[in-house]
């Protein structure tokens, strides 16, 4: 068994699917969880996600030997704020934010001199149902989680958290902050702001009644991740501000070029960049970039 | 019996998938298909969707009662060309293209004293696999088709194609051609423009392979429809044009609003915009414009 006591702050999709992994790979005792909703709480204690409730963050953490962080990331601070006082010397923390370097600065303000016990940390997985209701042992199996560990980790607690996600069936990979930041922004921030936007602008217009009863399969795949929780995108978009206006910046370049070869009437420029996405995605498909 | 002999121009997943959704509902006694590739045709006929290959579309079209035009639109005038001179006075002919102005023009310029004979039509169904390899009999069931008619067209020539697509399992609306190209602009052509625009995007940075290598499942959504077939999608990009183009300058407009909010560290304008989208998202899944 990796952990005695876990804790789990924000019962959500992550939190709650994080513990029944756990569970399920026997890699913890007992998991104790807190949330905002008691519905929620309760919903996570029917499913077996979690052992019992406690009352606040500071509650959780005091027995516990492994804590994650995951609600929406504008709260990690006042969090790490609450749990620093009755975090114990073995304790370790981690979190489950969607961005790194804002979590890592909360981190700096919220766990003072306990800042070492923190290895931050990202599973690249998800959906766009939430709460303790969508939470599945066999979310993360096979799927990536990156952590940005810090100059004041030591070796073998970031070895600990990583045999935690491994339990869960994760990929295990480490990386700068900024790096992380910077990727996501580009494969994951931008694609959810792209589908928000298409789906805002078509709901924004005196037509949309018409247009929406015209839209089909590829619309729903395509805007599937603009039914994603606004609280946590709003959280990611601050904290991730400066990434992805570059991304934005990027994307609106990549639109001109299109625009023009559209108003050229530019054939074969348009099949090749067709042509040359397909490939790319085909090539992403199969594996190679794993 | 519908139709005694039906002719599919270009026997791909439309082509081939309104083949096998007759049959299947014995709504005809015999289909004979026509394209490019001899391989693909031979597989069409493996998998029970034709009965006989024709030379081509003229050879094809002699005999029939309805023939259906299943290729990229680009080649639709010729094929109305070639088979003008050999259309029964009883024939029906309809088509499958996802855009209606310029397969009407081509209609005008390729038909000829026969135009009155041709039912425009959309099937609004599909999938990023083609070929007759990924036809199948219900691709069509509960999936909207839209026609366009024409002034010329008798009430009668327009119920048979709808009856026609009825036995698909297909619900059948008419519309202008003009507003059919509007409406499928904002609903199916920008987010195909938008996802080849994000994969080639970021394919072609010079680290690619590192942000593909945390791509997940929501980049996988989004982007399905940049797998598309490039030749398709140039011919829908260059048949209307017009339409995109404005559809682009809006989607800029909408980026350049969501610009505005990340720099400016907005969280209730941005937690406002996901939420609005999400919502008319969740109206739209509940059937609401159905």
């Amino acid at each position: 068994m990796l952990f005695d006591r876990v804790a789990v702050i924000g019962v959500g999709l992550i939190g709650g699917s994080f513990a029944l992994a756990l569970k399920a790979a026997k890699a913890c005792a007992h998991v104790t969880g807190v949330g905002r909703s008691a519905a929620n709480l309760k919903l996570a204690l029917e499913r077996g996600a979690i052992d019992s409730i406690a009352a606040d963050p500071a509650a959780a953490a005091r027995d516990a030997d492994l804590i994650l962080v995951a609600t929406p990331v504008a709260q990690t601070e006042r969090i790490f704020l609450s749990i620093q006082q009755h975090l114990g010397p073995g304790a370790l923390v981690t979190d489950a934010g969607s961005t790194k370097r804002n979590v890592i600065a909360a981190a700096r303000a919220g766990l003072g001199a306990k800042l070492a016990q923190f290895v931050p940390g990202h599973p690249i997985a998800g959906g766009e149902r939430s709460g303790a209701a969508a939470a599945k042992a066999d979310l993360f199996r096979g799927k990536r989680v990156v952590l940005t560990p810090l100059a004041e980790n030591s070796r073998r607690d970031v070895e600990q958290v990583t045999a935690a996600w491994q339990a869960c069936g994760a990929r295990v990979t480490a990386m700068e902050a900024a790096a992380h930041d910077a990727v996501l922004a580009a494969v994951s921030h931008l694609p959810h702001l792209l589908a928000f936007a298409l789906v805002h602008e078509i709901a924004g217009r005196a037509d949309a009644a018409q247009l929406f009863g015209f839209a089909a399969g590829g619309f729903r795949d395509f805007t599937r991740i603009a039914s994603s929780d606004p609280e946590m995108w709003r959280d990611i978009c601050l904290a991730n501000g400066d990434e992805l206006v570059e991304e934005v910046l990027g994307f609106e370049k990549k639109l001109r070029e299109i625009e023009t070869l559209l108003k050229a009437g530019d054939g074969s420029g348009l099949e090749k960049l067709f042509a040359d996405a397909r490939a790319a995605r085909a090539r992403w498909l199969s594996g190679e970039f794993e």
